[in-house]
């Protein structure tokens, strides 16, 4: 990275960038507080450092050790400054702020009445964004894979719905992306675009999904290092897109026998990981048990492990739903781990703004 | 296993415990508050069931479903009601009980001075219970083994070290056993024996320590299964010894590239075994993290997910100590990490007193 | 699924599609020796049994058990017979019949003369099928990404050197493809299309590459069971493409420490997954292992287990590789490769062909 | 290490001991067909290595890099040879010596006759020692623990039908040594002692079972990367008994949903492990695979893949074993099997030779 003077002019950056460019990398520019930081994309190690430290303007030029390089503590203390996080805004919500931010809704959108439904009680209960899968990651090509499997038509009136249930009561909305071809559209209904478990290693995805400007929902893949993770939301990153949350939801088990959980999350990831990065972190205790009557428990350590947030899965009548039944909760239920992890995380802030 | 009725008489009980070893099984006689129940240790499928139902004072014999059948739920309902956990006692603390527990002190004891300077920091915080290593689990031969590993007298001198430091700042005991020769010894010393998750499937071991009839601090293995860690549970509760305490201490890590942490802590474990034992659970957030850093939101997620209580290793001086320095706490962190535990245990209680 | 009589007229065979199409289902017409099998493709609890089991020319109309049905062998015996395999043709090479098949060639395609040099070498050690990556997928963005990653016309050039060194060495050949956009041009260049370890739960790619009517590579993910491995490709089967090539490359691997292999061959599920289905299995100790000095036995390791064939990395001069350096053979190793593995295939096959 | 020059005198090298115990560590003499090399026990860092090299007779005097030190081959190098193996003898038979090495018989000894019998078939079909369990170490309090977890007595008569078969039929033996208690009584009739693979952690019994200077038979525990397996061979070495035979057996399945082996055997292990030890490897694919129908590809496989032997579990009925019936081969499978692998090690045994 090249980190600019605190008095370095804009002809100094523009001349920085262009150099880069030269040596066949692409430049991210970081402004900050205080200074301005180039990030770089591409093999480091054709940046003649050496070079680049004389230009003017230029504070420094170094390589970043860590392997995800813009999404790094070791990048952002430059122009964010040490123990600063990154504050995802959307709409009026901040995620990565002073409150916990709770993302709640069905797995499915079934119909334009169950989402409506559950958006009151979800809007009710405390959350702050409305989920609906429109398009579904199943491991089973006889399940149903969502309304956005069928027609654009189909897909396109899902949609509709979710955000008109998100204007309704007063709810930002994220939907997932599964594929690329439906990056268009669903960019233009939701506000925040999720990207599964599933699809974290694909890359041409990831970068579509980010050149769209708007907030990415990341969720970790079950077999993925934190290492992996980080690097593989660099992609996102290497698009200009820092608007990024980050999602622990489930390791896969190990241990023999019959598995009591679906997954295994993953806490310690969450402070582990906020330690690397300045990206808000966030965690799914629906998918991450599998479990309903787990997930009062698992929302309350996931915000005393340091959890910004908690995407959960909601439905008026969870045997019903269509899809993941066993682990949604009512609103009623939703209520109770609200008022829970809120009082959690007032606990838990205090150590966190230490720099923890 | 056979549950009497609630008026049989003793000379019943007996002739159904006669009639169990004349199958080749034994018998495991558990009293509760409104009738007895029978257990059966070995091959049930030895069992005539149906002649077993009529035998005086019988109110039903059966097979128990779950393969860990003497600390299941489904065995303890009937002596002990549907959602009662275990309480286990050790002086004056309860283990299970309405307040959670901690744990405190070295990983390995090093001399005297330094364990009543840990125990007095660990008084101070608010712990119950001091823990102190004499024989220590190391992954090589090369590694310090615990004072315990030389001649048996330095084992004693350092086991008296732990029982005098116990009894000067009025804390319980605990130690592990690594091997069968230090069952006896260990046992006269200190108050709950440790089996740590390396020799959580040392049936020998564990078989020897359960005889010992004090509380059994059991630790889970790192590659073991729920349903695995509560088969080896029952090698303990095979012995008539139910005074056990389970212990998440973390995961083989899944994921490719550098570990952030040393093992991934299965919080969702800790309400998942709760709700197939009677068993309290406790969690180590310092062997399951292996990082300091860690220690205080690991804390607060294990008691946030259910946990009865936490195991923390505590050093005046974290640096310097022999064994795993770069996870212990100092006694002033521990305060910290006690404090806070202990308001997110009043938060979370209620719910589990629902059963939950 | 529908097993039409063996006298069961076309007629009747469209009667019965008919029907299915009204439920809601597709038919997945699966034409075999001795007779018809109409395969279902959705929900089958919607699909009333009992009803079309009395359809004219209808022998048995029942649930397949296994999530992955439409690969199953459940499903082939009645068209294919009890222990016949699917033999994947592509130009005059047979995937999965008596002779073991070697898939060789660079990880990254990197100049037209590099191609064709290691075709050439390749060709000359007795491989069948040329690889060649030109989508990389990639860890880091920051990585070199394949010449496909570039403009369209430079992986169009890259693809033409593809089908040009195939041809001048009469190989047939292999490229990823690593996203959707590039499915279209890589079908027009490419005998096979791979679908890579990353992308196995890319159902949208899947989907699109399935309808391409070309074999299809299909890699098994480092985290995925044999259950889910065969459930993704049904998303390929589905589609009426079932010229599938399942290949098993390494899974994550288990153990704290240093990993002295990149992935763990999971070499018995090569027997396992012949016994499920009826597609050929083959194995890629390069990725597999990640060491060229483990690839020689980890080769006839494969066949021995037995894999219908290999893929491995080979490179004229393996550390100048620009991807996976370390993990590429000489075209001199490949022909010692291959001469040990046609040898132990002789060895296992009769055993395979007594329907192991 | 300290390695002594060739002409190092019987006086120096005792001096060299001598000053390694002032130091507070154990001195491993290995005596090599060219020099003496010592080892060290305990921690490298207390020995000024300076002083050492200073020493008459001393040729150079460093630490080894790999906490593995005395089982490495930086270590044995020196003594052995580059490309040397070491050669476990036991009677007659050469384990990690030219030809491969087969050890069969039935999981748990359930009676003389029984066992009289699988030890014919097994000598028959070309096997060279005879495993047979007498304590066993099963998942389960409730099921069979082996016909030595009874009286002493009934221990002693099922070993000595252990020796008397092995001598009727001219098969070497080995029996699991389960805890502490039976090391004395199984060495006084085994030829080999086994530590099973949950007993891999158990470092008390290792040490007391290496004491008996027999060849011990020491198993990878299914969570145990590389280098934790051999740092615990390590705790065998160190007790200056060098002849142990490496087995894997399987690791942890990874991966969602139902498994179809019991584990995954971890054959690259095989090779990679004897390129950084000169310790013989042999697989187990009874336990690796836990299916019988697997055993004949999995033998093969792990043969091709390097093995020195394998051990595998007969019955003349497999499915009335009172353990694991489920993975035994019967006599005539096993002279398959045999037959087979004899044929691969001689095709990749030139290969090894060449110092692979």
């Amino acid at each position: 990275m090249i980190i600019m003077k605190s008095d370095a002019t804009k002809e100094q950056i523009a001349q920085v960038v262009k150099q880069i460019k030269q040596c066949g990398l692409r430049a991210d520019v970081s402004k900050g507080k205080f200074r301005t930081v180039i990030g770089l994309v591409g093999d480091e190690t054709k940046i003649p450092f050496a070079h680049f430290a004389t230009l003017p303007g230029v504070k420094e030029a170094r390589m970043v050790e860590v392997p995800y390089k813009l999404v790094s503590r070791e990048y952002s203390k430059f122009f964010k400054g040490e123990n600063e996080r990154m504050v995802v805004k959307v709409r009026n919500i901040e995620i990565g702020g002073d409150e916990p931010i709770f993302i709640a809704g069905p797995c499915a959108v079934e119909s334009k009445k169950q989402l409506l439904r559950i958006a009151e009680g979800a809007k009710k209960a405390g959350a702050h964004i409305l989920r609906g899968g429109i398009f579904k990651a199943r491991s089973s090509v006889h399940s149903f894979q969502g309304l956005g499997s069928g027609s654009s038509k189909e897909a396109e009136q899902a949609l509709d719905w979710l955000r008109e249930a998100g204007e309704r009561f007063e709810l930002a909305t994220v939907t997932e992306v599964r594929g690329e071809t439906q990056v268009d559209i669903a960019a233009e209904y939701a506000d925040i675009l999720q990207i599964g478990a599933r699809n974290m290693y694909n890359q041409d995805l990831l970068t579509k999904v980010a050149k769209k400007n708007k907030p990415v929902l990341f969720k970790r893949h079950f077999g993925a290092g934190i290492e992996e993770f980080l690097s593989f939301a660099e992609y996102i990153a290497a698009e200009r897109n820092k608007n990024i949350i980050l999602c622990e939801r489930g390791m896969l088990p190990v241990g023999k026998g019959k598995s009591f959980t679906r997954y295994t999350l993953d806490l310690a990831a969450i402070p582990a990981i906020q330690k690397e990065t300045y990206l808000p972190v966030i965690a799914d205790p629906s998918h991450g048990s599998g479990r309903r009557d787990l997930i009062f428990n698992m929302s309350c350590a996931s915000i005393a492990a340091g959890a910004s947030g908690l995407m959960i899965e909601v439905h008026y009548n969870p045997e019903e739903a269509l899809v993941d039944a066993q682990q949604a909760v009512t609103p009623d239920e939703l209520k109770e781990i609200i008022d829970a992890c809120q009082k959690i995380h007032k606990l838990v802030a205090p150590k966190r703004n230490e720099g923890n």
